[in-house]
Order: C-alpha cells, then sequence, then structure tokens
C-alpha cells in the first residue's frame, strides 16, 4: 500500500463530499457563509474524517453509513479553530498557511461561523437520522449522536483549560487532562464512529478505543514539537509560539527530547494494536507513523 | 384562568427541570460550568419553553415526551445571548439587570460557554432520542430534531444580518429579513415543536405554525419598543440605546406610534387564530396579549 497515495485519495473523497454541503451566496447572509466555507472547505489534513472513514472500512466496503458523520466532524473541528483562534482566546493571525476566519473577515463574523459550522454539523446529523429506515441502523446512529454531543462537550471543556492555564504552571495531571479533552475526544470519536458504524464486536471496539486515545496524544505532543521546531513556510505557524507566550505545551514542560522519547513509545503502542488486525490495519498503521513523523 | 399565575407556573416548572442539567464543579473546567449555569438558569421569561410546553398542553396532559426539547431550547436561546452580548457584537454589559456573561467571567469564557450551551442542547437530545423505545414517538422527535437545527442555524443567520447591518440604512425588507431569522425563527420552532410532538394534525400544525410567526414578530417590536421607551430600572437595558448606536429597529425605521399601531394589527390577528382552539386556547391567547402588555 502506497500510503500518501491512499491518504490523498481520502482527500479528495472528503473534499468532494463537502462540496456537497456549499452555503446558499445569493440570501442576506451570504458573506457568513463564505466565511463558513472559507474555513471549512480548503486546507487543513482532513484527519478526523479520514479516521472515521479509514476505521469503517476495517468493516465494510463502502462509506454510505458514515459519511455524515465524517462530514460533521469536520465543521465541529472548523468550528473549534475559528473559535480558538479569536483575539480573546489564542489570538492568531494565521492557520494552514491562510489568515485566520476573523482576520481574513471580521471578528464578529468568526464567532457567528464558528456557531454556525457546529450548529451545520448537527444539521447533517438531523437529516441523516431522519433518513434512516433501517431500525437496527438507525439505533447505531443514535449511540453514535450520543457519543459525539458528548466528545464535543469534552473538546470545549479541553479548551477551556487549556486557556485557563495557558499562563500559569500547572501539574502534568491538569496537561494530560487538558490534551485528553481538546484533541483527544474527537480523535477517539472518531475511530469509535467508524467502529460502531461498521459493526464492530465490543472487544474490538475497545481495542480501537485504545488506539484513538494513543494516536490522539501522539497528535498534541507533535504539535507541540512543530511549534517549536517545525519550519515555520511549512506548518504555517509561528516557530517558538508557545514558548513565547509561556504555554504549557509538552515541550515547555519535559524538553523536547523527552517529548521526542514519549511520543516514539506511544507510536509503537498504537502500530501494536493495528497489527492485531493484520493486514485491514495497515493504513491505520501507517497513519499512526505519519502522525509522528508529518511536519505540518 | 389567572394567567399571570399559569405564566409563574410554567416557569416553576421550566425552572424546576434546568436545575436538573446543573453541571459537575469539582473538575477543572468547573469555571465554565458556572458560566453556562449563570447565563442558564438565573433570570430570563422562560418563553420559549413555556410556549413548547402551553402549545403540547392543547393536545396532551402530561410534558414528558416534549421537556427534553424545552430545556434544549433554552440552552439555545442562552447561548445565543451570550454570543449576542460579546464585545465584538453587541457589546452590552448588562442583560436580566445582571452583568452579562463576558463582564461576569471574561470573553474567552463566554465564547465557550456559549458554545457549551449550544452543544448541549444536542446532548439532551441525543440522549432523548437513544432512550425513546416507541417507533412512532422517535419518528415525531427525528422530525422535531432536524427542525431545530434548522431553526438555530436561521438564528444565527438573523445575528449575523442585524450585526453587518447595524450602522447601515436598510430597507424593510431586510429589517423583516433579520427578524424573521433572529427571533421568529425560534419562537416559530418552539410552537411547532409543541404541536408535532403533540400530534396535531398537518392543518393545526399549519394554525399554530402562523400563530407563532405572529407572536414572533410582535415580539421583536415590543422589544425595540421597550428600548426606546421602557423603564431602564425594570427592563435591565439602557433606554434609547439602539437609536444611539443607530441601530435598524421598528421603532428607529417606523416610528414609535407606527410601531405601536404595527404591533396592535399583528397580535390582534393572533388572537384569532387561538380563538379557534376555544377555552384551550386561552393561555396562548393571554400569552399574545401579554407580550404585547409586557414591561420587560
Amino acid at each position: 500500500m502506497d500510503f500518501k497515495e491512499e491518504l490523498k485519495n481520502y482527500q479528495r473523497i472528503v473534499e468532494d463530499e463537502l462540496n456537497k454541503y456549499r452555503r446558499d451566496k445569493s440570501c442576506p447572509e451570504a458573506m457568513l457563509n463564505e466565511s463558513m466555507e472559507y474555513s471549512l472547505i480548503a486546507g487543513g489534513k482532513k484527519l478526523r474524517p479520514i479516521l472515521i472513514l479509514s476505521t469503517y472500512k476495517l468493516f465494510k466496503d463502502d462509506f454510505n453509513v458514515c459519511m455524515p458523520y465524517a462530514i460533521a466532524i469536520e465543521m465541529i473541528h472548523n468550528f473549534s479553530l475559528i473559535h480558538d483562534d479569536l483575539p480573546a482566546i489564542d489570538n492568531d493571525d494565521f492557520r494552514h498557511g491562510k489568515l485566520t476566519n476573523h482576520k481574513k473577515f471580521n471578528e464578529s463574523t468568526a464567532i457567528l461561523a464558528g456557531d454556525g459550522l457546529m450548529n451545520y454539523a448537527y444539521i447533517v446529523i438531523s437529516e441523516d437520522l431522519k433518513n434512516t429506515v433501517n431500525k437496527e441502523i438507525l439505533d447505531l446512529k443514535l449511540k453514535v449522536f450520543n457519543e459525539f454531543t458528548v466528545a464535543v462537550d469534552r473538546m470545549i471543556a479541553g479548551e477551556y483549560v487549556d486557556t485557563e492555564f495557558e499562563r500559569k504552571p500547572i501539574s502534568s495531571d491538569y496537561l494530560e487532562y487538558m490534551h485528553k479533552n481538546k484533541t483527544g475526544a474527537l480523535i477517539r470519536l472518531c475511530v469509535r464512529i467508524g467502529a460502531i458504524l461498521g459493526g464492530a464486536t465490543e472487544e474490538q471496539l475497545a481495542d480501537l478505543t485504545l488506539y484513538a486515545e494513543k494516536i490522539g496524544l501522539a497528535f498534541q505532543i507533535k504539535d507541540d514539537i512543530l511549534s517549536e521546531e517545525g519550519d515555520e513556510a511549512v506548518t504555517g505557524k509561528p516557530v517558538g509560539n508557545d514558548r513565547e507566550k509561556h504555554k504549557c505545551t509538552y515541550v515547555t514542560k519535559y524538553g523536547l527530547e523527552e517529548a521526542k522519547t514519549i511520543l516514539d513509545k506511544i507510536i509503537l503502542e498504537a502500530i501494536e494494536i493495528t497489527n492485531k488486525h493484520g493486514d485491514k490495519g495497515e493504513f491505520l498503521k501507517q497513519l499512526a507513523i505519519y502522525i509522528k513523523e508529518r511536519n505540518k
């Protein structure tokens, strides 16, 4: 399997699908819709929807049942990025090498675009639920919908803890709690959505949940490392930003080398889990390696 | 029927129910939870949940089926108030005679508290859907959930149009579009939720939807009138604020007297609709009159 090719293929699938969710540009709120699309459609790795699709793929051959949830999760992810970037929160001017939403548009539009994207995710889910005829599949989707809302709640809580403790020395317990919620909850959710809708057994679900928790943590540690030593032209984010802002991250807490050691260990544990799934687990295995080795 | 007594009774029912949705205060995000409750629990007329309950009451004697949606709508309403009050949007310091959320806490907390409340509404709905065994009722609820998400989308669009055109002269078409979405969509939704879950016929649903559209418009016009000539000590909002900010409202557009004439006419039309429902329609009739005559 050519992982890079497969990843691009997944990204294309997600982008094509997202294009079906474009919004009206002839209404009085046309600019709000522009701003929602500005963040949603272009840029980003689409990691979260790809996690749903590729986990689902362990069990099924088409994407029909899980696709609306892949779209909804990308909407939630982008809502959170827009609000995180706001002046009152992280005050970032660039994201994926482009101006952040409030810099491209304005602050009030960005607040409402974030609101609109979160709610759009629930429009997508509500339409899918309404149109699901098969009661057995509907029950799986209702379980997914409930887990979805709880994970978003955790993400918001994690973001709050991040802002609250940004300029204070915090214990490693708090650091872990923050990551587990801020980025971990959504990544965990994605893998679980793919597994639940794919029809995983309870044991398979528990197993894949563990994989998700490991790559979620790895993703955050790698983000922290890139923020310290990444290539600004590649990451699109200013290097050394976290340190200058006295932000608590794995790197500012443990130092660069120790953070890399922790990252290596976690990725190895994640790979062990995918190995149990044989050939079908190859993409998720390569994805774990990719999370560690990515340069943006 | 003593309307004021009945209204208070409904408010108590809603407040008792909201108290069941208090959040954890022993976690790292305790202050975020405080701030969500600060806006949700205390103050406010609880008009939207009461509209659900009282419309439902036209058809049924208990509130079991509709209660989660009454709670969810109050969460959505309060999310929208928190974000509307933000410095980048309306920049208001007081709401219901208390400090606004970002003044009581801080701006980043208020942004996340609004996000958290919107999502909390969907947690409530997802739990209710998951626990609904009766397939016929589940189908009604799935219809309601979908209408719910669409109405919230309209509310956000209306808020955007309001901010966008705040300092520009706008046509009465735009003014109407803004009101219809910003406040009208949610009020219309409430009445429809009560009717759909109560088991209204298509004709009854259409009829009640018309009632909702009329009181929704009336509610906004009355708000505009109170903003111009209300008692600041009673409304908790500075009088003449809209005019000073050159905000486009029914009063700044049509003048105070003409706005009152329009209000009277709309309320009469709403009452005509409730008259068709006989004695059972008495509360909704009195509610329409109350919307016109309230002083806060």
